[in-house]
């Protein structure tokens, strides 16, 4: 099997334009709602109508797994809370089940590298599963070649699904102790950053724990680098299952017309993967936000996409994408709702 | 009458302990929901419980009213917008209207200062009214002392009615051309900064605009120096009607311990003069977003209030608060609804 995505279609240029002339027509003055303008005519591209439908059925796929590197000592938290947070995502007791609910989004977690087994989980959620956990990337590959291959399938296969179900904003979550440190060297190949800089606290590790971080950081990314241009040998080499799966979501979305917010470091990680899988892709995609670790915001500007909303989140699960939705409802709902100058009989620019 | 305020409580520190203690409880890593869990701290503070409600019952109000300055040229747009975006207001057809109804919160509009007059308005948006259209500011007075007093009043019987009525989170909206012209001088004035560094294009004024009126607002700021100290007066001097309700509004909020979250660059003006009015009450208030006017990060400073957004809004009307409302919901569903360590049989830290 070799891994090809068909061409990223580009946004409807026609629907773009009108959405930008009818801003123009709207009463306020021309470029007041600032980048909630720019959100309103990137949706109407992507659904190539305007003004654009607000999104209505919009999905979070949590895609968990583990890494080897936890069990040398990356992460605050022991391994096991990976298969322990599938759980709780399950029973809706975490953060993204929450501000989904509010927002009425649906969210599936699958569980593509969880290394401890847990009892009672619903075979959609486990059906997925490339391998219990993903390889220790300091010093070995995350993945076989036909695993990673396998892992970008089933993102793109959940990714399908999705949208044959009807979806029509998707979101991508993550979950796993220790993709934090996969993440970070991800990024660090992708943007001919260095080690130190890319590495950050993840779930919050003291200065021993982040100096040892940055030596796994920098070990994998020596590893990775010859690498760097061929995706799926990338995601083998110093990624996981989940991130794979997770880049294969990214393109599939793309390839499919579906708009993403994508959310932190580890999203960051998989969106420049998946733009080589499948260029074009980050036209159908926007930033929901800018997570306080230091790779993400270089994986943001090498994607040339600008988070909206930064409010010191470092908590994946999509979280912070969830947290920048009501933007993207507030910029469909201003270009289809507000009275034009002309219907308010307001006078225009002097 | 001499306007004085009641002292202003503290938030509730036993209910703001609570909620800091549960936040560490919950499943996620310490610190990593980030503002939110500062916010919903602030909020635990404002209800004097934990966890507290996510607010039901917001209201906007927007102060509208007309500026003397307009007349000399300080806008992009004619003095007679002001009464037209009000009818808009009414109808239901300006941004604040389409945002606040997303969110289930309702608008009201006052007509403080309105130069035009326009048929057909309720008696409910004009019986406030102080005048018609204030003083042009950088060679009179706004207003005569006794008109600051009276529009100060007014926003206070305002907020009081709002209160009564049951809202329990309220949000200064503006209206009026050339009020930022008015803003930047009073920012000006109490932040110490000269007025080619506070004044801002508004509307989205030309560059010979802009020239003419960084004159103005330095004009302005040299006859107010002398009131920098003495609200009532400063108001009367370099404000408007519709700010000096603005302010009333926003002590008496604190006054009568309900959050409130600011919007631009006015309700920043509004907010340092009514901190002179009621000391303490910034401790009520969370700063909703950052517009692109340079004023309005002086005077965020100044109060010590960090935006939660900043999407390069320049529209005033509330628009910016309405943006950042649902972090404030996020904030309150986090705190109440995840799960803790306990309940999910997470493991807490290694």
């Amino acid at each position: 099997m070799t891994i090809a995505f068909p061409p990223v279609p580009a946004p409807d240029e026609a629907a773009r334009a009108r959405a930008a002339e009818r801003q123009g027509r709207l009463t306020k003055p021309a470029g007041a709602l600032g980048r909630l303008e720019e959100l309103s005519i990137w949706l109407a591209g992507t659904q190539g109508r305007c003004p654009p439908q607000p999104p209505a059925r919009a999905r979070v796929v949590i895609f968990a797994g583990d890494h080897g590197v936890a069990a040398i000592g990356v992460s605050a938290y022991p391994a096991e809370v990976t298969a322990q947070m599938v759980a709780n995502f399950v029973r809706g007791g975490a953060a993204v089940n929450v501000l989904a609910g509010r927002l009425g989004v649906g969210v599936r977690v699958v569980d593509i590298a969880v290394a401890t087994e847990l009892a009672d989980l619903p075979p959609e959620v486990t059906k997925w599963r490339v391998r219990k956990g993903s390889g220790r990337i300091d010093i070995e590959d995350a993945l076989t070649r036909a695993e990673a291959e396998q892992a970008i399938e089933a993102g793109r296969e959940i990714a399908d699904a999705e949208i044959d179900a009807g979806a029509d904003l998707l979101i991508p979550g993550d979950m796993g102790i220790g993709n934090t440190t996969a993440a970070a060297a991800l990024i660090g190949v992708q943007t001919d950053s260095d080690a130190a800089t890319v590495t950050g606290r993840g779930t919050g590790i003291d200065d021993a724990t982040l100096d040892r971080k940055r030596e796994i950081v920098a070990a994998t990314m020596a590893r990775a680098d010859p690498a760097a241009d061929d995706p799926v040998a990338l995601l083998a080499t110093a990624g996981g299952a989940d991130i794979a799966a997770m880049a294969g979501f990214l393109a599939q979305a793309a390839v499919r017309r579906t708009p993403v917010v994508l959310d932190g470091v580890v999203s960051g990680a998989a969106a420049l993967v998946a733009r080589q899988l499948a260029p074009g892709a980050p036209a159908w995609w926007v930033a929901g936000h800018r997570s306080v670790e230091p790779a993400h915001a270089r994986a943001l500007d090498r994607l040339g996409l600008v988070p909206l909303v930064d409010l010191g989140l470092r908590l994946g699960e999509g979280t912070g994408a969830l947290l920048a939705l009501p933007m993207l409802i507030a910029a469909a709902d201003t270009l289809a709702a507000m009275a034009t100058f002309d219907e308010a009989n307001v006078s225009d620019r002097a």
